[in-house]
């Protein structure tokens, strides 16, 4: 039976597709844009409307950007000789709200994993070598997640970093740090909170040390 | 410091202003819309853009419409002899959400408020009593929430049905029915779960009565 005037229930079917909202917090949310102003509402739809056209990645980094560089990679107060390797955008955004970290980032879209298929070229490994060899890069941070498969991809940077330093390809050797294992282990990055992240950014260690 | 994509950071100024969702949250969904098809995205962002357009309220019953009737008014199975008395459309749903009701609703548009001026003009009162007049109600349930105003208001209704059966305007006496007081005292009809708004339904009491 249709019990919600078609609009309504379109937006409910809508919204009850995103993660963490189940029925009862769409109805809430539907029913707050239906007392808001218009102006509000339209907002929110034209910002939905916009963003999928007018987000490309990063060309350096790979992070969510509107032109050619992101922010952080424009932002000239960063510092470009720290590059801090992730595995997603999203992390990045949780780095940055630890407030510790005044690098750049390198987005790898993901992590080596055999088992879904995922291997060297389905993330940027390459793109991160190419910066590293072009590149005034002094540390490597490697804050892949502190899962099996965000460990073995970390090593796999370590090695192929490595490599390149042993084959002459790099002016000079960076650092390779890993974060600390202050993060919850078999955690996601995403979810930790900004002081945990501050601590794991404070407490790395030396890839080969631990 | 701008730290997102200007396009992301519009989303997450309009997903921050939604109630319930912390920049955390919103950062979640914003990830997750970046993520899915665009179709999805797209979705959502029509929805939103017709919401108010194509929504006004059922000439009957003041529940949210797509045409001149909500889907529970043009629903020849429910019973139109039952009339339950609501708050605001999405208290509607929430008793919806119960599967215990039947009849029909009519919804006020708030409560009596003297000390917000909320007055007999402000809700829709007289359009209540116009409907009695012309039908063919047998029962008038009054679901007001169970707070002073909601208390005050569904005794002033219930007045003004006695008014209109002394003076003779009515063909025959509506039972005039309170919602139980199954529901937390203070508390918002919206936020009650079905099963305790089954019970509140269920345990119903003339007025008068008690």
């Amino acid at each position: 039976m249709l019990r919600y005037a078609r609009p309504l229930q379109r937006l409910l079917n809508a919204l009850e597709r995103l993660p963490g909202i189940g029925p009862k917090n769409a109805q809430r949310l539907a029913f707050h844009l239906l007392r808001v102003d218009d102006a509000e509402v339209q907002e929110l739809a034209g910002a939905l409307h916009d963003l999928k056209a007018s987000i490309r990645p990063c060309t350096q980094c790979f992070n969510y950007s509107e032109g050619e560089h992101c922010p952080i990679c424009a932002d000239p107060r960063r510092d470009a000789t720290v590059v801090c390797v992730v595995e997603e955008a999203s992390d990045v955004m949780a780095l940055e709200r630890s407030g510790e970290y005044h690098g750049l980032y390198h987005v790898l879209g993901g992590r080596l994993s055999p088992i879904s298929g995922v291997g060297h070229d389905e993330i940027s490994l390459d793109a991160l070598l190419e910066r590293l060899r072009n590149g005034e890069v002094r540390e490597v941070i490697l804050a892949t997640s502190p899962t099996v498969e965000g460990d073995a991809t970390a090593l796999e940077i370590a090695r192929l970093i490595e490599n390149l330093t042993r084959t002459g390809e790099l002016s000079a050797t960076p650092k390779l740090t890993r974060i600390a294992l202050g993060l919850p282990v078999g955690g996601d990055l995403d979810y930790a909170d900004g002081l945990t992240l501050a601590r794991a950014l404070r407490g790395r260690t030396l890839v080969g040390d631990s």
